[in-house]
């Protein structure tokens, strides 16, 4: 157990509640989806929202990535001061950014996403630099996107495509986030399927008027579970970098692709209750959570902290409750007895995404600091 | 309703998610809060941990704000900085921070929050510079606390004070944050009572050695909503400064005193579904929601924007689903036909400390734009 003011990794220090990654175990998730990506012989456009780092981007590169996707035209400036030339900007076009917009696509490779005629027909008159647009397609998720039966806003969308010099019509994309409901492979791929076929149907109708057009997806649970991903031409995940409890719940990955907790210390006891008191709250884990097997909600499971990294997941233990500052673990007895007020403990996060954004940098478990966009 | 590049007040645009904040609401809602703890005789010590600004700080000023509270040694740092020099840290001592505490002490005067042998003897053994402390009593919340039962602990805590040159004795401190189940004055007066008496006991019994002890109690509902505070010595809310629809579902406060909203732009329509998408995700309000009185669970409520401010809540439509970036606002039909893509949405807060936390600066009505601790 480490209590006191430790060296964990060489002689780091955690004094706070601090963003820990095992480099190694991102690389490996990074080499396993280019790996997929290749023999399915997609593009790999990654998502970069999960990490927001321009230091986690590079590692990409080893693995020859050149284009990347983001959620916000903010990382999109942020990664291409980072040399990204290539970026996808995977959330509906925000007609009030168009200025920014303009500039970036001058400067580097832009697509942006669209699902309406308003927004063709907006950008028609306003964008000035050269432009890839996507239509999104809502394949079953229901959460935004024109169903792939709107042939009518398809075709006049993509009449506008073809008499602007500047929009270059892509392709289309979806995102199947309705895989999250899913539990296993099995349900992951029925669901894949379904709304694949949707997709494919849409390239079939067009592709005789643009050869090139591609069918791009993102989730994780899909590119993480559907062994040939071939039917897709680009795929574009982002939590697979981290993973967590949401995607080990779903089967997306195993306990050791988790590549990031939540080092918290400890800072009260209350064994009448079972529950350890944590310096670690919503403002470092986020709200969201899982409801676990036993029909408990949690917002994060337990691990100890280890030289090359961390332990199982501490069985009877797992975090029940969190406001502000406050984690609330409510813990086995055996954890409760070895516990001191001054320990660090990790927290294996239920969504790694919202929880990397409550952070300006992370460490790694070598000692290192990686900077994100907040800190930029 | 509001559309395209609007200049809502002013000349000022909004592009994208923004925080915005009616000032003058705001310095309503700090009068009121002082002048009720100068009616019940009490110290008015805010939290700032809602709104983490020096600029927001430098308001409670002008009412005689001299001591304050933060959730953080970081904000400590802050707001010293920001020439705060009372500052209590509202929340269990990390012995990991000693070193940063025992500078803080030595410029300011600081204030821990303690609530074990533990954390008593350590502080004896490693603070050089002169530290308040108050003793956390768990009156009834069972998040954390000492027991006001627990005489043993709490003697054996004020023995160490008593002996030691650079630790003072302050206080009881209290977060009854069980209010936040309750509904309306009478229950949320019935909790308060009850927690009160608790710390009341405790005084009586202690007071003879320590003339001085204060009971601090510290939750917006109890603050807001009991008349007379005089029980206690100290008062210590924080979210009061905002409010947002949890509270006015407890009913600490009334629709015209929430002082911010979420200004998010509508970038995708769905009336088939009777939903709009707009850009505004967990990144912007956090995961935390309501469940509101037709049992839907909520994560806002939708205004539109007016020249002062902001209307009434808009019946029948709901922020009923988030993702990182994206909101779903399911709408009421007269929303959807005069709503277009592109138009800006005031999002009422489920929990304005978390979203507040989201965000770099706020904007206020006027046009100005407000930083806080995280610009800094």
């Amino acid at each position: 157990m480490l209590q006191g003011f430790f060296t964990i990794f060489g002689f780091m220090k955690i004094l706070r509640p601090t963003f820990l990654i095992n480099e190694n175990t991102c690389r490996e998730n990074i080499s396993k989806m280019a790996r997929k990506a290749a023999k399915s012989n997609c593009i790999f456009r990654p998502h970069f929202k999960t990490h927001q780092s321009a230091q986690i981007g590079a590692w990409f590169r080893e693995f020859d990535v050149e284009r990347i996707t983001v959620s916000s035209v903010g990382m999109a400036q942020y990664f291409a001061l980072h040399h990204w030339n290539d970026i996808l900007i995977a959330f509906p076009f925000n007609i009030h950014e168009t200025e920014t917009i303009n500039e970036l696509a001058n400067r580097i490779t832009l697509s942006l996403t669209i699902e309406s005629d308003f927004h063709i027909e907006y950008l028609a008159n306003h964008i000035k630099s050269p432009v890839g647009i996507y239509i999104k397609i809502d394949a079953g998720y229901h959460r935004t996107g024109l169903s792939a039966n709107d042939h009518s806003t398809i075709d006049s969308i993509l009449s506008v495509c073809k008499s602007n010099p500047v929009i270059r019509f892509k392709g289309f994309l979806s995102h199947f986030g309705n895989t999250y409901q899913s539990r296993g492979a099995d349900e992951v791929n029925s669901t894949f399927s379904k709304s694949m076929a949707k997709l494919k149907s849409l390239q079939n109708k067009y592709i005789h008027q643009f050869p090139d057009l591609l069918i791009s997806i993102g989730d994780t649970p899909s590119c993480s579970l559907v062994d040939d991903l071939s039917d897709a031409d680009e795929i574009r995940p982002g939590n697979f970098i981290f993973y967590d409890l949401m995607q080990l719940q779903i089967g997306s990955c195993s306990f050791s692709d988790i590549s990031s907790i939540i080092v918290c210390p400890v800072v009260a006891k209350h064994p009448e209750r079972s529950e350890l008191v944590i310096y670690g709250g919503a403002v470092h884990l986020s709200k969201d959570f899982i409801t676990d097997e036993n029909g408990q909600k949690t917002y994060g499971r337990i691990v100890f902290l280890k030289k090359d990294g961390w332990s199982d997941s501490i069985e009877g233990s797992f975090l029940s409750n969190l406001s502000q500052e406050h984690g609330i673990v409510t813990c086995s007895e055996d954890l409760m007895n070895s516990t001191e007020i001054g320990d660090l403990l990790g927290i294996l996060p239920v969504h790694s995404c919202l929880s990397a954004n409550l952070f300006n940098s992370y460490l790694t478990i070598k000692g290192e600091t990686v900077q994100n966009i907040h800190s930029f």
